[in-house]
């Protein structure tokens, strides 16, 4: 059984704790608030988070130092915003080497960087090849009662996600490999945009058949971007792509369906983000896409909507009305392009 | 304006014929059943299959000579149980060549033929190319109620698609054109075995994050299944695919979804067929897939464990924790692996 630290105690990082615990590892759960380690070292609960009780082998702390203290991996679960800033204590603090594991879902505006890109930037002991993801369709709330899920782990050399693979499965949280990060990491990312999406059409008051269009279509110019990015299509068909997709953007659990929820109401952005209270990813990474997709000229008519409604005040019904109204095409015409140049017959 | 025969007055046929009436043409609503056709015509609703006010340029017709009568186009939304025989009964009665378009979702157990093949089968004036299936993720009940929607017309031939895109397109009902009949169709009907397995998750109390992976894992052995009938991979990404799986395994509207939860909560298959009073396609697409895995040695655990459900007298319970243990592996080798040898580097 191994040492580890989670650094972040969120809902997703008080759930994998779990998982790490029931596991038989020795788990540190780090929080940069000291209310919050002593509410989770005297009640075992982490009562805003996430509803589970917290199985004893999970001790919490608020000192970064003490809470890395000779394990032998760090999983890094705080919001994407976070990321540089503990990368840079961690890289003061560190004495050895553990394995690092991220579970953040976001791209840095401006610079247009994963996570992973971010975290080996920021320390100098550790290249790209030693950085690895976990990422896929999983409800915090879900893994905390212990019901069926799969996630992916990838690393570009296949030995560390396999480390990662052994480290978190177990009889309910079944985890796949793979050797696409740049996939799995923008997989995790760019659904939060379509999530937001998702939401909004719900809060039109838009049914079932509108938001499956939306997530499809959505899917189609994620997976464009990612391509372009250097991924692998086919990771978005997988677990971290359409698996994260579905997960995300049709459960009322999910923080970027609930933001696009109410801006689908009527709220404006800044008294969305102000109820929710919590970090959404989503409208960083719109930000972060259109951004991308303007400089590489990709065409992604929905992320390209959310943007004027996230940043420029148009409503969410011209939107709506503006992207069933293009031309009469072939489906598969852009997907079925960009394939042929990925995989040339 | 066309004058237009839609058969098979059921949820979908009704919400077409709405559609259809929409854009100002003549619909010819068929129904078997003489009390129906009545309901229709007198009262302007179809209660026990549709939520919606029927316009009137829609007249029903129980004898199907009068239905067909000089029409421009026919739309069949029978049961694919049905197709065969309505077809030897319109090969009797055309006496001019409507062009023919299909919207409903099935295969055939047994010869494992998809709908435009049984219907030329069937009509000697019909060849393959003269046949337009429509298919998407498209819930009658929203259809009805002008909800935006979006689907997929196909022809080998692209021009016959385009007269079916031009005849249903409108501001609510958007319609895109592939040529890919195969991947439509069978994307259509496979997905409805996803659904069963969907509700049975449910039913079982599972969460989003189990039946999430159970979309995913199934969209990718529906892929592999319809590669092998010569489908398009990429079809299975679109909103025949994706989009028609998502619609499908997400809501309580859904028949085969509801079929699935009474299995999950441990009703017996002839139990949930009597209770439901409608046909439920997955159950016949289920051993018609089944058996053409098995000849063609297709891997499909998820199919493979919903039969044993239906057929065998399995537990869901069984079944699951089978899915859950299998060996640790790469995520996306199966995949990968197939769509390499269509799409070769």
């Amino acid at each position: 059984m191994s040492k580890v630290a989670v650094l972040g105690a969120g809902s997703w990082g008080t759930a994998l704790s779990i998982v790490l615990a029931d596991n038989g590892h020795d788990v540190r759960l780090w929080t940069h608030r000291k209310e919050q380690a002593d509410e989770i070292n005297a009640t075992y609960r982490n009562e805003k988070y996430l509803d589970a009780d917290i199985p004893e082998q999970i001790k919490s702390f608020y000192e970064l130092e003490k809470a890395v203290d000779d394990v032998s991996a760090v999983i890094m679960v705080t919001p994407t915003k976070a990321i540089r800033d503990v990368c840079k204590q961690l890289n003061k603090i560190l004495k050895h080497k553990p394995v690092i594991i991220h579970a953040s879902k976001g791209i840095e505006p401006g610079s247009l960087k994963r996570v992973s890109q971010v975290i080996c930037e920021e320390m100098n002991q550790y290249n790209y090849e030693d950085i690895t993801v976990l990422s896929g369709p999983s409800h915090a709330e879900e893994v905390g009662k212990r019901q069926p899920t799969t996630v992916t782990v990838s690393s570009v050399t296949g030995s560390n996600a396999e480390f990662a693979q052994d480290l978190f499965i177990n009889k309910s949280f079944r985890v796949y490999t793979s050797t696409d990060m740049v996939g799995i990491e923008l997989g995790g990312a760019l659904k939060n945009i379509i999530a937001l999406g998702a939401g909004i059409s719900d809060g039109l008051g838009y049914g079932d058949n509108a938001k499956s269009a939306l997530i499809t279509r959505g899917l189609a110019e994620i997976t464009r971007l990612g391509a372009s990015l250097g991924a692998s299509p086919l990771t978005f068909l997988g677990l971290p792509g359409v698996g994260d997709l579905i997960v995300t953007c049709t459960s009322p659990h999910s923080r970027n369906w609930r933001a696009g929820n109410m801006l689908g109401k009527g709220y404006k952005l800044d008294e969305v983000l102000e109820q929710m209270g919590m970090v959404v990813e989503g409208v960083r990474t719109t930000k972060a896409a259109h951004q991308f997709a303007k400089e590489q000229q990709i065409e992604m008519p929905i992320t390209e909507g959310l943007y004027q409604i996230l940043f420029n005040e148009k409503t969410p019904k011209e939107v709506v009305e503006q992207l069933m109204r293009r031309d009469k095409r072939e489906e598969m015409d852009d997907i079925s392009a960009f394939l042929s140049a990925k995989f040339p017959q």
